[in-house]
């Protein structure tokens, strides 16, 4: 195996030396005692080392006794809405959004709680190894602030909910120009037009959507028959599902990310395999919200590059992919069979697929030299690391977002030894306190 | 409220303090700024305090920023084969119990592979917030001896597999008489008679059983009707369910627990019912072994009590029960609609309603005045526990096993401030990792 580059006249920026390397790479290569150089954000080389040796890094990261791997990717999730974690349970989804979450948005939602959330929502990210997600919430430019302030990677999708069809599209397009303009100097931030829904967004503009994004190279983020009530109210007043209906107007042009996608069928997994549409799997959200379990293992058979998310936490309520990727696992095999999904497969839908799902795998998703350095390292010290036959085994169905012990973001040591190190974590959680008591007695 | 007696005179062996004390009693009520006063192993008194008191208990243990509330009751596990954790995933039950796990306990199956074992997953329970649990294994005795070291408190279940029908009984019983004196020194233990299943016993030592459990006043642990394929058999075979087959010889007569329920309809449930057979839910096994869901919305309707439960760590592949209570949740809304299982209901499953399956709620599974010390205490510090708008959401829906700080059995403490004080944790974790190395090159 060559995983180096020559690094004996390089003074790396950042060495994280003695884990076992899971590189997630096409051989799914796994490296024992890795010793991985980083310079300028980017890896410059992985090799293995028979023991520890004179490291001239400027930073030095042990990992030993860790699991290094690709950091994790969350493919939907809506991070302004954090301090409405657990507000509303046991509800299905259209009551949940209707009766309780809608007013309380309306009631709450601005640019400081956006903002706040997004800084709360990063902190647990951070600490279960998130290192990059795809948000879709309102005044996404304060989620881009808190994303530029973090050291996160984000797509940060700013939400066009238009229900009644009337909404000036002159205005809503040139409020995108403002946002686009608003979070261009972020480097870790890629823009986003996140429409939400088939039932959000009226037919005249979901025909503007498609264009405007095409012209500016846009991704489109947006849920995607979540429900079979908008699968049913889609087909009785257009005759064609949602996916059928975004390939007539030409959305799927555009890099496409489609989360959910739980009501679909042979028909639909064909359009979204032959328009290359990134699919978000959400396992939790869609059972507690009653909305069923979307069909991965038809999907990535059909060829559809499959990511796993987390949504909201209204709707989980944690951002922990660990445990997604375990319930993922565990509910392929009740639907499909034992074995249908293994988890292998799913430590690569967290990874290397997630980012091929968000376009992003020429950057990201897997330990290469060359690629950005986005990774963390997961501890294997605890009891229930122990024993491990498999680490893939070991990350699916048993580590939890705990475990993660470091993680990095282009370079940057965002975690340290479960210390978060670009944020202010104890000011950060106190004022997300302080909110939720106003929003509690409201 | 009053919820405790006069205390003045007393000095407690042990004070927790400071805490949000859910007491899961009759009324749910929540105490806030609770201390707990503890002697000789029981509850002495549970008040609000104002502000921190001068306390004169001999060891004094700080809640703040903890829910404290009644240890977690792990209804149906192996501890004993800890050491194969993640040996054998995706394979469904059938072939994964004859190909890879009866031949690998065959091989490895010790005193020592099980006493190791249970040590080992110990650990990880405590670690998790378990304080009782319901076993089931060979060699139970050092299953007990375990038990005996860590300080938990378990109900140790002998199992009996028998297939042939041609063992003999005597020789059987005497086997378990032996058992049965090997422990009865372990003030903690609770021994059990654990035979396998329906098809793991013949019908003829099903009835010996059945007399030598009421005999001694033992309780009786079983598999029940797990999968499809056990049902079907024992309807051909019997031409009527083990359900029906068990009552028939007078097994329901003992104080039963049974494990998995999954493939019941309404007569089964009636007549667990009418038996007060108590019902352990292992959802996370129950999927990754591909055979469903418990119906336990019905279950309980019917009067059923439920605990959750685990199941062994070679088809989980961890020992926690929130994440547990957290995929019960969400499965039911899946089966039966959102809402029909609520958020605090799992909770009480966990604790109180847990310690009536076992037959123990006398005893435990509350904070009341009286009962056993045995409790936990749940850090709400981290990112993904804020906010809280109700405790028992975060609980259900968010927290994970690494939250729990502190854990108390009989008031003795195991844990505090997550370091493990009755057992060796090093020690242990490095000779598990030795037996694995060995195991693995079989």
């Amino acid at each position: 195996m060559n995983f180096s580059e020559p690094t004996h006249k390089t003074v790396p920026d950042l060495t994280i030396w003695g884990g076992t390397a899971l590189t997630l790479n096409r051989n799914n290569d796994v490296i024992p005692n890795a010793q991985i150089d980083i310079l300028n954000g980017r890896i410059l080389s992985i090799q293995t080392v028979g023991k520890p040796q004179t490291l001239n890094a400027k930073k030095i990261i042990d990992a030993r006794n860790c699991l290094v791997m690709p950091g994790l990717i969350n493919g939907h999730t809506h991070t302004g809405m954090t301090l409405l974690r657990g507000i509303a349970d046991d509800m299905p989804l259209h009551s949940w959004l209707n009766d309780k979450i809608f007013p309380l948005e309306k009631k709450w939602g601005s640019k400081e709680f956006v903002y706040l959330g997004t800084l709360l929502a990063q902190i647990e990210m951070i600490r279960c190894g998130t290192t990059l997600f795809n948000d879709m919430y309102y005044f996404e430019e304060s989620a881009a602030r808190a994303v530029h302030e973090s050291g996160m990677r984000a797509i940060c999708g700013q939400t066009l909910v238009e229900i009644s069809g009337v909404e000036d599209t002159h205005k809503i397009f040139g409020q995108f120009d403002e946002f686009l303009g608003s979070v261009q100097n972020y480097p870790r931030v890629m823009a986003a037009i996140a429409p939400h829904s088939i039932y959000g967004v009226s037919d005249v503009v979901w025909e503007r959507v498609a264009e405007y994004a095409f012209q500016k190279s846009l991704r489109v983020h947006l849920h995607l028959q979540e429900t079979q009530t908008e699968l049913e109210d889609c087909l009785k007043k257009r005759k064609m599902t949602p996916t059928a209906f975004f390939e007539k107007i030409g959305l799927w042009k555009n890099k496409a990310i489609a989360a959910h996608v739980v009501c679909v069928e042979e028909k639909d997994i064909e359009i979204l395999s032959r328009n290359q549409v990134g699919v978000v799997h959400n396992p939790e959200s869609n059972l507690k919200l009653g909305n069923g379990i979307a069909p991965i293992v038809q999907l990535r058979q059909a060829g559809v590059k499959v990511a796993l998310g987390t949504d909201g936490t209204a709707s989980n309520n944690n951002l922990d992919l660990f445990q997604e990727a375990d319930i993922a696992l565990k509910l392929q095999a009740l639907q499909n069979g034992v074995g249908k999904l293994k988890a292998e497969e799913v430590v690569k839908i967290l990874t290397i697929e997630g980012a091929e799902a968000m376009k992003l795998d020429h950057e990201l998703g897997s330990l290469e030299v060359g690629k950005s350095a986005d990774l963390i390292a997961v501890s294997t010290e605890e009891a229930h690391a122990t024993p491990i036959y498999s680490p893939f085994s070991h990350l699916a169905y048993s580590a939890s977002g705990s475990d993660v012990k470091h993680s990095v973001v282009g370079g940057t040591v965002l975690m340290e030894n479960r210390r978060v190190l670009t944020l202010d974590e104890p000011a950060i959680l106190a004022e997300a306190r302080a909110w939720a008591k106003r929003i509690a007695q409201y």
